[in-house]
């Protein structure tokens, strides 16, 4: 299993932080692919220094190996629909699997035998490496050979790992989108309110990080405090006219106080049902 | 100025944990007034065990010693207002101070001569204890002098310490209830929607971290990611679609979205002035 020959098809910042985590895991990565030459020379460079086996570069569809066990596709999800089909080309006996969370694993159905998904799922940075170890793996494969060898991998990577069908991958995603993207919202206006009255957002670092550490031993919903979810009327009406000058974070703040009451109140009655 | 005697009114989450702090950093917590005579009892008896010295417990505001150099008032809200002029009478050589964030300096004002605000910012749970070295102190004093003795007290304490006037103290409130309880509430929806896919929540968690890390080292409208940010309206469409059964979860993800397309505008706008 772990000699396992593997193709990287994209050098972004997915297909970076996948590669050197599979060449460190021992994983016999062969090739990398690119559409940009300077892009795929330095991830096979980089590759190459760390497992100490050569690492081929390429540009073109039609030089990639035939003869590789696992394709990892981590393309933007336009370039992706765009080159499955040359990818798969000739190609056959390989598992191909692509690692974005919100392309169906049907986007190879009818075009080769041996396909799923590998995403994992976490914000990859070009300046800060991904530790794996806490990073979560979703996967779906066409059969339960290939599903336990995506396994396999995941698992060597160090990971947790989920199987998931291609519908929940789409609710994970808008999911992430709340839990990451949406709770950074928040901490964007709070800083835009504090840069106002001359303060500096580092006052609310403790605060962020106490919030974050919170839901690792309590459920959100449990975690939940502020005026809104007790709903002190008096302080969320103070709030609101203080943020006169502010429409958009006023209509923020008095829509996300009315859910949190409302997600409060649902809690409350399935706890007597 | 390490011998300055303390005496503690409340005996709720934050006075526990700010006496805890103080006899642990060495200063002599005299006594401790709660309404309730187990409380009073309980965190007396938790103190005088910590600091090996007598702390005495008593639900009589006349009984409050009147020989304290600082008088700590950790009170609801509402009981703050109305114990004020019963706490100050006779206690004239005293500086009295209140925790709570919300509340202006200016209640004090005309009843006693030494006052101010150490507000120590924090969700303070009963049920985990806080690290004082992570938790900024917001002060405030009548006079110089004053200030200089709270700014000593809460720096033994280990923390980041900020003077702010009663004004920067409202709005350090909004800030915080959007860095803290409305991203805890795109944690809880995001949970919500898990649930509902036969997701668990813990599938958020190194995400949720990654979040929070992020911004210790950019600021939050540089780590903004996902759909809203690259104003990606095909996801985005997507996503609304999929929401179509939460109408409340829908308009959140649609303002959330505008306005972090907004705000990030805002920021470009500003880059060119």
């Amino acid at each position: 299993m772990e000699s396992y020959k593997i193709v990287l098809v994209g050098a972004g910042r997915v297909a970076t932080q996948l590669g050197k985590a599979l060449v460190t895991a021992g994983y016999p990565v062969l090739q990398v692919y690119s559409r940009t030459e300077a892009s795929a020379m330095a991830l096979a460079d980089n590759l190459a220094e760390r497992s100490g086996f050569p690492v081929e570069g390429t540009t073109s569809l039609v030089d990639i190996r035939k003869d590789a066990d696992l394709y990892i596709v981590a393309l933007k999800d336009s370039a992706l629909q765009e080159l499955v089909p040359a990818l798969v080309q000739g190609r056959s006996q390989g598992l191909f699997v692509h690692t974005a969370g919100s392309i169906p694993m049907d986007i190879w159905k009818g075009l080769t035998p041996r396909y799923g998904v590998f995403y994992p799922m976490q914000t990859f940075s070009k300046w800060r490496s991904v530790d794996f170890e806490t990073v979560p793996f979703f996967l779906e494969a066409d059969s339960a050979a290939d599903l336990q060898c995506l396994r396999t991998v995941a698992e060597h990577l160090g990971s947790k790992v989920y199987e998931v069908s291609s519908e929940q991958r789409k609710y994970l995603h808008i999911a992430a989108v709340f839990a990451c993207n949406f709770a950074n919202h928040m901490y964007a206006l709070s800083a835009e309110l504090l840069a106002k009255h001359g303060l500096p957002f580092e006052t609310m670092l403790a605060l962020v990080d106490e919030t974050a550490l919170k839901v690792h031993e309590l459920s959100p919903v449990e975690a939940q405090t502020g005026p809104a979810v007790r709903y002190d009327q008096n302080v969320i009406q103070r709030h609101l006219e203080m943020l006169s000058d502010e429409p958009l974070m006023q209509e923020l703040y008095e829509k996300v106080s009315q859910s949190i009451h409302c997600l409060d109140g649902r809690n409350h009655e399935e706890k007597l049902d």
